[in-house]
């Protein structure tokens, strides 16, 4: 995996979104403020405004993700761009083309910007570097790569933390579930501490939790309903159905039982705490469908607020 | 299958369009009358008219159907609409997100229109009422549900025998084929009983006319040459290759010689009578293709009149 | 196959593009002129011209060619026409509809424009006569059909030579690989004979190169040492894989022993050469990395000029 991050231009601005590592707490909150004016957009009778028009937005997807590549197609022609979706896994690279002559085809029709998601963390890094080295003119945003980082979906959960609880710097947010495969728990990690969150932790079972975190200044707990007390935001993690198949879990109903959010245990955080949850949920395994629905879920807040983040990145990225 | 029938708003007009059953004769002409004045914008240089220019129209084929996606997809885009195509069983729902999960996603997305295909009787019913339980500001078209309903297909219908025979009070109308599995044929049987057809004549096996049409107020045939004496209009059902191999008929052949629709045949009906099929045909089993390509046919005005009455739909319903 | 062209209309301008074969020298250099007029449009920021608006191109691939789809959409995206993308092989073909009944019902929907990719050669030309003799108003793009030819690349092919070399009247072109199922051969051999190119050299192995091309005035070389010597334009063909499974060549390493391009057998060149490949690139099979990436490659320069190309040959159909 890069440890370089060539996502700022020589002014500072950015020129990719590729992780939230290393951005800082103002252009955080510069990117947020955006969306801030993006929201209303969405809430007009004509959902448009002209800011990307004629520009050109490849979605590749190397990894089938219909949700993810939804909100972005949505975010882009809503700022009147124009998008062309390629799923590559059943195109060029199946004829045996490598993923740079993919890109450098691309490049050479003249896209503005890649959205790519893919299963390998660092692709996204691989695709900027090389676009940087040869051309220097797209813009390359990050939808996913593997286990690394997923900064727009970081950059959202910020923003609906924001949005409800108005100011970082007295929160406790706990992340639960499995943060050892989550590329969303690395980036709301990331942005959580980088805007000032005292208190980050992460709750989970033993082998779904790697090393190292408290060196990031994360707590860890393994006990759900400790981990839980007294938070003003819980972050639920989507456990993937592969896992269990691995043999990492010994089942879903133990896993509810443990790691499940329900009712009762989300009696134990703060009164005004919310519940996220990036979404696709699992009901009844790591979320009941008693909290999923009730007062203190934020889940479709992020959804909404998540179309205004991504237009925000698009258009900041087109100026840069 | 739920039997309220949520499509209308409390003024009366059309909120979603569900089923054609408990729409009323007015409601119906003025759809098409809507209709008529979108069929020039196709001949037109520029075939577009700003009527829904910002607004997100989704396609959701949970069941696959590229020629009806593009029926959908050309009318939204010649409203300047903007499109997004879900083809969801390789999406959210592979990864074991419930249906109203993924339609709630959708809605936080501030999504205008969903476009919905289904295998399942019942499922755009249930997305509506939903949608109307939990925010209320978009609409629904069924696009096809089951065995239930294809509302827009007997718009398209009603559309074409009206503008080829003017009048529907005298009219004798013979819907031939497979009427068991056929969500157009009870789309078209509502439609013409509702703008006044006094003879809906309907002709098959056995097998494959289901019981209490006669209820409805149709006359049911299983000789063919009987059934067509004298009618005006006779609508093809196209027969669905599983039902052969469901042994519910002895063969294709066998099925063409009593229920295909030959010269020989056709000309038992009135000499003006027009021929329709929704399509895709089966040349030699339903229909023979000297009258699929013959005079009488009007199977590809159909089509063209459908787009417009797509159009007519979708600007009726955002006007609500 | 048919024989007859029918790409012309009665005033001689261009209704279809089927094929290079035919075309004369004054409407291929009208078709050059015409795309180094679209050229600019990729570059400003505003990638888009209005002339196509309202008009709609239908992409039907019956043979899944992403990449191939994309420069056509972003072509037709640029020109501001409405696309829509059909993968006809999952689609109404699938039901048993005839190919020419799906064409009839796009035809019905007021398609302008199809831009047909098949396997079988003959399909796109097939497709023209039959709108021709049904309905006239919708022009045929062929993408690549079967062996035969493939005549967008072929003129973006001339379009690099040209914009590179600027006249044709004194080259000497190889073209190296599998002649015999290459599409793009046989348009590059009408293009370039048309053009007055004097010495049209094909380089392969007896298995893979065709018979009769001598009397195309073609010049066949089963050494690419001797075939190479003193050329000005090289136009490297991708070998299929299939080729070697089909035991039609030894294995890959033989390949590219004798027909892969080296910066050795390069150098047998004139040294202002200039290098192509329509794409995708086998690296190590048909050309050595050194060479794609060289300076004296102009694959990428293919790329974008072939955007431009497509772009030009739909606003010329498009005002026949």
């Amino acid at each position: 995996m890069p440890t370089r991050h060539p996502q700022l231009n020589a002014h500072g601005e950015l020129k990719h979104l590729l992780t939230i590592e290393g951005l800082s707490r103002d252009l955080i909150h510069h990117i947020l403020d955006t969306a801030a004016g993006f929201l209303g957009v969405s809430d007009r009778e004509v959902k448009k405004v002209p800011l990307l028009r004629g520009v050109s937005v490849f979605n590749l997807f190397f990894e089938n993700s219909t949700r993810t590549r939804t909100t972005f197609e949505i975010a882009a022609k809503r700022l009147s761009a124009d998008v062309v979706n390629l799923n590559i896994n059943t195109s060029s690279t199946a004829k045996g083309e490598s993923l740079l002559d993919t890109i450098d085809n691309l490049v050479a029709m003249h896209a503005d910007m890649f959205v790519v998601r893919h299963a390998q963390s660092g692709a996204p890094f691989l695709i900027a570097e090389h676009v940087d080295r040869t051309r220097g003119n797209v813009h390359v945003i990050n939808a996913g790569d593997g286990r690394h980082a997923h900064p727009t979906q970081g950059l959202l959960d910020v923003y609906t933390i924001r949005h409800f609880k108005k100011d970082f710097t007295s929160l406790r947010v706990a992340i639960v579930g499995d943060v050892l495969h989550s590329r969303v728990a690395r980036s709301d990690i990331h942005a959580l501490t980088t805007l000032g969150v005292p208190e980050v932790r992460v709750i989970g079972p033993r082998t779904l939790i790697p090393g190292g975190l408290e060196q990031m200044g994360v707590h860890v707990f393994h006990d759900m309903r400790e981990g839980l007390r007294g938070v003003d935001v819980i972050i639920m993690l989507r456990l993937q159905s592969e896992r269990m198949r691995g043999a990492l879990l010994p089942s879903a109903q133990e896993y509810f039982k443990h790691y499940g959010l329900t009712e009762e245990k989300l009696a134990l955080a703060n009164p005004d705490c919310i519940v996220m949850h990036p979404g696709p949920m699992n009901r009844g395994v790591e979320i009941d469908s008693a909290v999923a629905d009730g007062p203190q879920a934020v889940i479709l807040d992020q959804v909404t607020f998540g179309i205004a983040v991504r237009m925000a990145v698009m258009s900041l990225l087109a100026k840069s």
